[in-house]
C-alpha cells in the first residue's frame, strides 16, 4: 500500500506524493495510505508536510467507477466514503502544517483535499489557453454538497463566492482562482513544490507554541465544519442511491470510457 | 391586482416584471401580487424565475409616502410591513432559482429584493458620468436597518464592507457593485434580463435533486437571516414613530414633491 | 497622565493624539489616559472621535519592556494587560463612531487599537521603498493570538487572509493592506487626520437614532469579539510565562537595546 504515497525528506519537512496514476483517484487504498502517512509524519514530529500530486490532475476526487462497482453494497460503499472522509479529516485536524502543490486540475475531492490544507500553490498551466482549474464540481457528476463541505470553501472565499461555485458546480482558472483566493500563489510550471517548502520553511523560525495556538484557533472554523453534524455519513449514502444522482454518476463513468463491473 | 406584475413565459422558465410605475415603489398592493406570482411559479413547477423592472429604479423601494399617510393608524402600518416582508420570504425561500435584472438605480427595499435573489444582472448606465448605484440607503431617510436586512448584506460583500455601506447608508456605483459583488454581472443597455435567462438556463442541465440540495444548504444562511428572530416588527413598527424617524420621512415625501394624505 | 494624550477640538467631534514618544508604547499610564479620554469624549456627547499619533509608529502595541521589566509579579503584570483590554473595549465599545489617522506603521497593539475603530486612514510611506505596514505580528515576538483579537481581524479581512496574517505573524504593506480592506483610505503624508474628520462629519447629517442602531447591529460581532470569553485575561497571564514566549520577548527587548529591570 505504501507505493501509493511517495515520501521524501527536506530537513525537517516531510513531502507527501500521491502517486496512484493515472489522476490519483481517491479509491480507499490511496486514502488509507494517505491517513497513515499523515499520522507517520505528525508521530515524528516533523514541521511541517508538503502534499504533492503527478501529471495532469493533482487528484480527480473520489473514485467514482471504484464505488459505483460496489453496487448495492452499502457497506463497502460505506467504507469507501469513511476512507475519503478519513483523509479529509487527516489533513484538516493536522497538527502540523500542510501546504499543498497543485500541479494540474482540482476538481471535486481533491479541492476538498486541497481546502484542508493551511496553504494552496497551484501551477500555471503551460498552455496558457487551457488554464488549470479548481472548484467543487460534485453538483455536476450528481452529488449534493454537504453542508460540512461547503463550509470548508465559504471560509476561504467567502459565502457569496461559495453560493455562485456550488450551486454550478464551477471550475474556475487559475487566474480568477488566485483573485478570489482559492489558491495562495500562482507559479510556473515546476515551481508549485519549492514555493510550497519555502512558506513552510518560514514558519520554522516563529516560537513554537504560539504559532501553534495562534494556528489552532485561526483553524477551529475548519475543525468545526469536519465534525460529524455537517457530515452526515448516513445521508451521504441515502443519496447516493437516488436516481438522480445514479444517472449522472454512471453518465460520468460512460463518459470516462470505464464500466462498473 | 395582476396588472402590477407582468409575467413572460421563456420555455420552462418564468419572467416576473414589476410593474407599478414611475418607480416600482413597493406598496401593499405589489408586494403581494409579487407573493402571489412566486406563489404560482412554484406551484407550476418552473426550472427559475426571472424578476425585472422597467424604469430609471429597478424599484425605489417600500412607498413611503403611502405608509406615511396612514398616519397613527398602526395597524395599516403593519400591514404595509407585513405585505414587504412577505415579498422578501417569498424570494428568500423560494424553492426555485430567482435572477434579477437591474435596469436603473437600486436603493433600500430594492436592493432588499434583489439581495434575496441568487443573482444579481445589472445594466451600466447610458450616461457614464451618471452610473447607476445600489445599496442599502435606509439610514439616509431614517430607517434603521434590523439585524435580518443587515445579514443579506453581510453575506454578499463581508462584514467589514456592510458595515461601511450601512453606517453611511451608501448607495455604491455599479462598477464598485461588480467589485464587491453586490452584483454578479454587468452589462450594457438592454441586456440584463436576456443574461440573467442564460445564467438560469445554465442550471437547467444540472441532476436535479444535487443541485437542489446543494442550493438550499448554500442559502440557509439567506433563511436563517429572515427568521423572525432578526426581523422585529414591532421593534420596526415602534422606531417608525420616534421623532428621528418622522421628520426624515416627511423630509423625504417633501422631496418627492408629494404629501401624505 | 493628562499629557500622554492631546486633545483638540474640531466642532463638535474631538481629537485624541496619542503622545508618548518615541513609539506610543501602550503601557498601562497610556492606556488609562486613553481610556479616561474616550469616557470623557462619550460624556460630553460629542459626534464622533478622531483617533490619531505621531512620529514614525502609529503605536508600536503593549510595551513589552515595561511588562517584562514586572518580571514574576503576575498582578503587575495582570494590571497592564487589564489597562490594553481596557484601552481596546474602550474604542470598540464606543457609543460614537471613531476614526483613526494611521501615520506610520501599526503593529501588534496597534493595530488591535485599530480594528476597533469605524474607519481606517493610513498614510502613504514618504519613502516608496519602504511602504508603511499593518498588521498583527505577535507570533513573531513570541505571543499567541487570542480568538477576540483574531475575531477582529477576520470580520475587517475575512477568515482566510486572517489566518495566513495570523499564522505568519505578517505586517501587510501600505497597498495590500487597502485591497485587503485592513485600512479604508490611503492618503497623501500629512493628509491622514483630514480625511478621517471628512468622513466623521459625513455621518453627522444622519438621522441620529436610525444611524446609532444601525451601527450598533453592524458591529455586535466586534462587541461580541471582545467578551470576556473570548479575551481570557488568566490565559494570556499563564502563556506569558511559557518558556517560548519569555525567550523570545526577551529577544526582542534585547534588539530594542534595552533591558528588563
Amino acid at each position: 500500500m505504501s507505493g501509493l504515497i511517495q515520501t521524501f525528506e527536506h530537513g525537517s519537512l516531510r513531502e507527501l506524493r500521491l502517486s496512484r496514476p493515472p489522476v490519483n483517484a481517491l479509491d480507499i487504498g490511496l486514502c488509507r495510505a494517505l491517513i497513515a502517512a499523515m499520522d507517520a509524519a505528525v508521530a515524528d514530529d516533523v514541521d511541517g508536510v508538503l502534499l504533492s500530486g503527478e501529471g495532469p490532475l493533482f487528484s480527480a476526487g473520489i473514485d467514482v467507477p471504484h464505488l459505483l462497482a460496489h453496487g448495492d453494497d452499502r457497506a463497502a460503499l460505506t467504507d469507501g466514503w469513511l476512507g475519503f472522509l478519513g483523509a479529509v479529516r487527516a489533513l484538516g485536524h493536522s497538527r502540523v502544517p500542510v501546504a499543498v502543490a497543485l500541479t494540474g486540475h482540482v476538481p471535486a475531492g481533491g479541492c476538498v483535499l486541497a481546502l484542508c490544507c493551511d496553504y494552496r500553490v497551484m501551477t500555471r498551466s503551460s498552455e496558457p489557453s487551457r488554464p488549470n482549474t479548481i472548484g467543487l464540481n460534485e453538483v455536476r457528476v450528481g452529488l449534493a454538497v454537504p453542508e460540512g463541505i461547503q463550509r470548508l470553501l465559504r471560509r476561504v472565499v467567502g459565502p457569496h463566492t461559495a453560493e455562485r461555485m456550488l450551486v454550478t458546480g464551477a471550475m474556475v482558472g487559475e487566474q480568477e482562482a488566485l483573485r478570489i483566493g482559492l489558491v495562495d500563489e500562482l507559479v510556473d510550471p515546476g515551481l508549485a513544490a519549492a514555493h510550497a517548502l519555502d512558506w513552510l520553511q518560514s514558519l520554522q523560525s516563529l516560537p513554537r507554541q504560539p504559532f501553534r495556538q495562534t494556528r489552532m484557533l485561526a483553524r477551529a472554523d475548519l475543525e468545526q465544519a469536519l465534525a460529524t453534524e455537517h457530515l452526515d455519513l448516513q445521508r451521504m449514502i441515502d443519496a447516493w442511491y437516488t436516481p438522480d444522482t445514479q444517472a449522472a454518476l454512471h453518465a460520468l463513468v460512460a463518459k470516462l470510457g470505464r464500466k462498473p463491473a
